[in-house]
């Protein structure tokens, strides 16, 4: 079985819309707040990655939506890692009403390492270590 | 060539991020923009037809995020049908910079019809007529 | 000393604009998620509230900004009740960077108790009971 | 009667909230909206401003919401200069709903004129010549 962290949160009333229940663009912003807890375990915050001048700019992104998250309801996100390369990686999510596990959405996530100037460059090479270490396989 | 339409509008400053450049969940909401357009050139607000008791919800998406857009760019959405069936249809989106026509991102989404209550239900008859013809084959 | 309710969270990506910081209209979302959090320490989820047919609507919201909130930041959102009457209820917020405890925001929102229909009701008794029990004098 | 610029657009969907209407929060992002329209006329995008490191970022707002705004509405903002000093100006907003000029909500909004590095500066002279030409009084 993979790696994966647990986020946990609620869903805001600006979450939802008229549908009565979660936006489904909100899921991809949950999945960067699983993104940055898994990347936040391996020791290093993605907020001083890129103070470092390493951005991760997301290139591709698949989400399948079972079922509808509502107000106030208590999501899970869990987040693995499905692959790792010199220059990208890709992360999978599974997003869960808490309560009684119920599936949301599956989604994925490509991204690729970018400089400041929005040129590809190597993931730092103690966060690669790492990663792969905690990837799927 | 299938038959498309065409959605303009300037990147708002709460679309971007600190990376200089607009988040990419807004995409997804750009492509509803561009699907709300579609729909109502068939001659049927999406609006009227949630108040007739029909929703559409996304069942799927994919996004491949090629450039980024910035603040105060003039984008287009070029939105077309991919395919449509009794009970759901496909939608496919390119975005661009209006400006170079740059390629920013290209997406496509899956919905379903469904009734108030979340159930499966058929596309209104004259829609789904509508739509067929002006498919993508 | 009004009693209040205290809500932390980190900043999302999401979030943030092209200056780096918070983008403003989000402290009006997390002034939502300090009154979501003191409703319900009242016994009663502002979620239940709305099943009940009671909706609170926002009437007015007065925002000072102070400092601002970066990516990743824990943050905390003090919420207090400043008035409470028959049909409505004023809320305050301070929200701090929880590390430092330097204020970000300073905001007040007012709030008339609708009904589904739109119409103005009166606040269930027992809330407002509460709520006068917890207010700022 | 004082100066104004006029932005229109449609309500998105992404916008709307489980009410059914449009989530308070957003009406801060069409003052936006409408305060970049406001400066864009006076011969400078924002945009340019902040190319030539000079930021504008919002010290205080304030909010009335008088109706509500519905998805796929034609929504119109008014924006007009209620004040500019030399560090910093008001903008006041009138958002109204396109097809019956019913008033949704009026604002405003004081902004502080910011290096990159975030310490006040003056705003750039000919910028500040034609907004006290064109401010209210």
């Amino acid at each position: 079985m993979p790696f994966e962290t647990v986020s946990e949160f609620r869903v805001r009333y600006a979450e939802t819309d008229q549908m009565g229940v979660v936006y489904h663009a909100n899921y991809l912003v949950w999945c960067e707040i699983g993104r940055t807890d898994f990347i936040r375990t391996a020791g290093r915050s993605y907020a001083d990655l890129e103070r470092d001048g390493v951005l991760l700019a997301v290139t591709e992104a698949r989400l399948r939506f079972r079922a509808s998250a509502r107000y106030d309801d208590l999501v899970r996100v869990r987040t693995s890692l499905e692959s790792v390369g010199s220059r990208g990686l890709t992360f999978g999510y599974r997003i869960e009403r808490a309560t009684d596990d119920v599936v949301l959405v599956t989604a994925s996530t490509a991204l690729v390492s970018l400089r400041a100037d929005g040129r590809p460059t190597a993931l730092p090479a103690v966060l690669r270590t790492w990663l792969e270490g905690h990837g799927d396989g």
